[in-house]
């Protein structure tokens, strides 16, 4: 089968094994693939992954109880054993491997296999384009189940690529004061039309945020989280870093702030939103690829201010 | 009179204005003062400041209407009138001074003063040496403001200095799973003398930790601090940071890990546990030194593993 394959440089491999199910797990035809930002800095190195890419999908599922179904799919592959897993956070199992991250191939391939109970069959109503969006929409309604934002408070958020600009929909359904920063027209322009304030750099009161979303991934956007929220306020970090960012961590005793984080959540909520039409992916694609076309896809993906590039698979 | 004065070199000047009290303020005659890490650090540069170090002091009133009783004091001189003030967060108060610390002269002098509303009159009950770890005392219970530990966690605390062992007693007053790590066989014995028990640096579990009470103020402890945390546990900061420390943030995030943190905190509960007999500070009362001795004491102060430092000054 053909895959994206990284294993120190990036590939497209014609001859891929496909790959078998195991027991309880399900052969799926990939019919769609987003690019994601961890794809790309997997490709820089982050989590010394090695093998397919891919996390984001839609597929056909080809064997099994689930044969002809269209599914999304879970990303953690857990253990379902373990106190972690039996305690309620299954994402966190530590026995486990995760989809295109660690050590388990990923969906940018003709073929995937998934532990049936990480499957969520879709309803007819969802594009394929939307499905795809299931994965990083769960992660951004994370955020909201670690953090309690309020329709009092005041949220600033910051990063709005890939995955800032889906948690920013998010926040903006809690009905808080919020505002995004971003100096991107393009990214502007469509928060504008969800009716999301935006706002340029300085342009924000500092020390002002009960909550500062960031979604910036670098040292840089920590900083500025720092002068955007309040004495006693909240940093949510929704994006993983590249290395050890220098952090101001006496900022955050003088000031008290607390600094939490979100990473996987609940694919249910996000599949419910699309279909209630509460959150809206559309604007977000930006092109479409083929598989055969994934490098360009990737290098695509990879440009300054670019949102989601989906693969056609099948 | 005679201060202990930094101004780019630490000098004990004998003939420092005695300071006037404004409207409001007391003037206070400094019985004993003690020695602080932040002490110590401001004379390698922290926050800037300079002037009268000192912030942890028993003092008698020398006018006004508390004229004549023994008393503590708060430390940040908040504007009682901004939101921040009025919203129940004084300590935060964007308009502040902070005695000893930023733009208000300390307590290592004979005289200081302050407002009168920042005063706690003192039982009988508590020895002067007891007063002066009011302060710190009371730094130690915020962690228990800002962080619910219960009975149930199971609780590691890294950094047993003058600050983190008072912490340590705090944390043991809430019946949590709880052990001190720290390599100092002195301060060791002194958690055990409490019934605190103590483990060396790879004694106690990776990733098993609830809450990981960070009191060591390095990048190195933070590492250490996020060895020890769970999956969706929680990290409190209760020290600053000299410098920006690295911190691996992606950890904190793919570990859903908290990171919150406390500064000053309630003086009259820092006060009932002393009164009470809950908490116990003979035994970190490493010497006594006289205020003509300050630059010495300072020395001692600094030495590694070195607990509380006292100033007899009245």
């Amino acid at each position: 089968m053909r895959a994206l394959v990284y294993s120190g440089s990036l590939d497209l491999d014609t001859d891929y094994p496909v790959p078998e199910p195991n027991h309880n797990e399900s052969l799926l035809r990939v019919l769609k693939a987003g690019i994601c930002n961890t794809d790309i800095e997997i490709v820089k190195g982050y989590m010394d992954f090695q093998g397919i890419l891919g996390h984001e999908f839609v597929a056909l599922v080809e064997n099994g109880p689930l044969k002809g179904k269209r599914v999304a799919g879970e990303i953690n592959l857990n253990c379902q054993r373990c106190s972690t897993c039996l305690g309620g956070a299954p994402t966190q199992c530590p026995h486990r491997t995760t989809l295109g991250i660690s050590q388990k191939d990923g969906a940018i391939a003709d073929y995937v296999t998934l532990p049936d109970h990480l499957l969520h069959v879709l309803p007819d109503s969802l594009s394929d384009d939307q499905a795809v969006f299931i994965e990083p929409l769960a992660a951004a309604f994370q955020a909201l189940v670690i953090t309690h934002i309020k329709p009092t408070h005041r949220v600033v958020l910051i990063g709005t690529g890939k995955l800032g600009i889906l948690v920013a929909q998010v926040v903006a359904l809690t009905g808080c004061s919020f505002a995004a920063i971003s100096r991107h027209q393009h990214q502007r322009d469509i928060l504008s039309k969800w009716g999301i304030d935006t706002a340029l750099p300085g342009e924000v009161e500092a020390r002002g945020a009960d909550i500062v979303m960031d979604c910036t991934g670098t040292a840089d956007g920590f900083a500025d989280a720092l002068n955007l929220v309040r004495p006693r306020g909240i940093i949510h970090l929704k994006s993983t870093y590249h290395g050890l960012p220098e952090a101001d961590l006496t900022r955050v005793v003088v000031d008290e702030i607390a600094v939490v984080s979100s990473r996987c959540g609940p694919f249910d909520a996000a599949i419910r939103a699309l279909q209630n039409g509460l959150v809206d992916v559309e604007p977000l694609v930006e092109a479409h690829f083929s598989l055969d076309e994934a490098l360009s896809a990737f290098d695509t993906a990879g440009q300054r201010g670019m949102l989601k590039i989906i693969l056609d698979i099948a």
